[in-house]
């Protein structure tokens, strides 16, 4: 199936090397244009999306600067292509289906799901690519990682717990049992990392609050978060912080992109992974931010369901060179939001992780729900907070200091809203629905 | 921290080995002794428990025979273990705890839950005997296999799901998701095979048939069941068969053993992988039908976690030798029940199995659940079903036929009964509470 099993050997080997964290930018931009000539001489042959949407079965660039030339690649036409395809996959599958030996799908958080094949090597590079956020989250072969999640298809959790097992460190599945039954678990199996979500990580917090258990007694040193930005959202990473008593890392992915980024205890922000990724930052239309940019990436080294120049909806801060421990490209406020979640309210650009970092600050505020609604033509927001009217009228003040707006927060009942152990739905836009 | 590294190698390899099937009784035995006579030079030095046990820190046997001269080894002694240790681990773990990867948890459905450690080596064990079920349910690289469970501590799924990985073919996780979202998962992902347990293959099919989806046509061409006696009692097989257009294929393991038996399409019955496990059969106290035993079984290949000797509580009746494509030790009824689960009615041994096999033969019942009790001294069985009175009374007549037993069928409203998508718990004992 590869043409280029010689040059490329194993991908896990190449891809978690963590040289690539000093490079300078030439060296890494040398790295990036090798491999991405590399993909494109090995995918174009047999990857009808790109050869396509390249016009031609083989090119090598000069310089990474050519890539500016490439067409961008939106998820829309990802799903177009799965579609209108007999097999409901997407075109942009270099190898016959066969070839390939895991299949997970997208959320369908933004559009229908989509259905995305890994290949053999294809997993060494996730795993490979996944090995920097556990390196830069001080994970060894000595931890035992428990992974408070159900696995089903989507791709993360598998992945984490892949490059766990490639680590040597022990994994603890932690799917299919009450958030109860999980705290009893993580209790009895001398876990040291737990991995969810940021808003997981919080219920699991209220949870042990509320049964008498001492969570910050458990020994946990690392909470790995993603799927949500609360990881690089100051107030959602202290609050979490202080109930379990360990660090909190922030990571960033996607099923049809990859583990593209990693955050660091003792420091919010991601890292883009830039010996897997290309990432270029765009404009965003609409914003009145020009601070504010779309994240594009391009993969290198997941030959079989390569992404190029793929406009990932995630709006971020970008800050090169970084001053930190890694000089890879850093978004100090991780991902602000995303780009379809975008409320300009009275010319200000809100996200729900502002208004997350807002809401946080208030520990009396246990869970809570956003309302976007259009009035008179002008967007507009309303927030439902489990507290009573003290505190509801202490977040809108801070809402009014913070952001420079006036937004209603009502009381909910406590316990009224709805709890994840997925991705939290707190943004509800009503004038999409 | 393997003694033997050169000698044994990738266990994969070894224990994935098809040429076992037709060894003849002597060269099998050779094969065992061999491999038996290696572990117990492996393990011994590490692992206290079976030092302990076996009061010595250098066995080698001369033939097989020896071995009945080894004390048996129960759940209860592994329970004790771990409850008596400090870390909360059975010590009958060969090695450092920071030498495994993954730890994985029994159902405590026979007492309290057991946490067990594999290391590299012993997963490349479980996934190389977990080929002989996949080989004899004629999975090849080109299936797409979609495993209808949701993830967690248990060791079965994630078995499957590394064993196809293996193999090469496409594995497709559907943890995390309704029955519905399932059934329109396995639609889209074009699967051609399913792994769940027999009660979970017959929920979906109830499932299908009230939203109109025709499970026929999906082209499932295997349904791997475990968890469950289902797979080896006719009529629950044919039910499954019949709802899906797919053949069954039963299979047979346990997190602290191993994934020890499988079956085959067309044929009812377990094969115990004895390539990766020496089986042993010992009369069952209690019992008035000679015929029926319970399996003993010593791994070997699970360096890490061995069990020698150990009694699974499976109630079994064997037929040996197989005249069956396979020379290992053919169970021709599967597991027939748990020995904890036997009940003896007026003379009669009873298992949820045998009561299963004639429930089932009744295709209107959609659900039914058994009361076991005492009246004056006296071990009695009701059976409530979903079904009117008139089905019920022809299950009563079919139990009094089969059975040569009385026993009440009373009527429950059509879904009143509770549906598992993990082992059904239709049998409740209320001697034992």
């Amino acid at each position: 199936m590869s043409l280029l099993p010689a040059q490329t050997g194993n991908h896990f080997q190449a891809f978690s090397s963590f040289d690539g964290w000093s490079y300078d930018r030439p060296r890494l931009h040398e790295w990036q244009l090798k491999w991405l000539n590399l993909q494109l001489q090995e995918i174009l042959p047999g990857n009808a999306f790109y050869r396509e949407k390249l016009g031609t079965d083989s090119l090598q660039l000069d310089s990474l600067a050519d890539l500016s030339a490439v067409p961008i690649t939106t998820k829309v036409e990802l799903v177009e292509s799965a579609e209108a395809s007999p097999d409901g996959l997407s075109r942009h599958h270099t190898y016959p289906a066969t070839d390939y030996s895991r299949m997970h799908r997208t959320s369908g958080t933004t559009g229908r799901p989509l259905m995305l094949l890994d290949s053999a090597q294809d997993w060494s590079w996730w795993s490979g690519t996944w090995q920097h956020v556990l390196r830069a989250a001080e994970v060894t072969a000595a931890d035992r990682v428990f992974l408070a999640f159900s696995f089903g298809p989507f791709v993360g959790f598998w992945s984490a717990h892949q490059a766990c097992v490639d680590l040597g460190a022990t994994v603890i599945p932690g799917g299919g049992l009450t958030s109860l039954a999980r705290l009893e678990f993580l209790k009895s199996s001398s876990a040291s990392v737990v991995c969810c979500t940021p808003s997981y990580a919080l219920h699991l917090a209220e949870v042990a609050a509320s049964e008498g258990i001492s969570l910050t007694e458990l020994g946990i040193r690392r909470i790995i978060v993603a799927g949500e930005a609360g990881g690089s959202v100051p107030a959602v990473r202290q609050r979490i912080e202080a109930a379990w008593g360990a660090k909190v890392v922030d990571h960033s992915g996607a099923t049809e992109i990859g583990p593209w980024g990693f955050g660091w205890p003792d420091r919010i922000g991601l890292h883009v992974t830039e010996t897997s990724f290309i990432a270029e930052l765009l404009p965003i239309e609409g914003s009145e931010d020009d601070t504010l940019k779309q994240l594009v990436l391009t993969s290198i080294g997941r030959f079989g369901a390569p992404v190029i120049r793929y406009a990932t909806g995630d709006a971020v801060r970008a800050n090169l060179p970084s001053d930190g421990p890694c000089q890879f490209l850093w978004l100090p406020d991780g991902v602000v939001g995303r780009v379809d979640n975008m409320v300009t309210i009275r010319g200000v650009n809100v996200f729900p992780s502002s208004i997350d970092a807002i809401v946080r600050q208030v520990p009396e505020v246990d869970e809570y729900r956003v309302r976007v609604f259009r009035r008179e033509h002008l967007d507009e927001l309303e927030i439902y907070a489990e507290a009573d009217d003290l505190i509801c009228g202490k977040v809108q003040k801070l809402l009014a200091v913070q952001l420079g707006l006036r937004i209603n927060v009502a009381h909910s009942p406590a316990g009224s809203l709805p709890r994840s152990e997925g991705k939290a739905r707190r943004w509800h836009d009503e004038r999409k629905s």
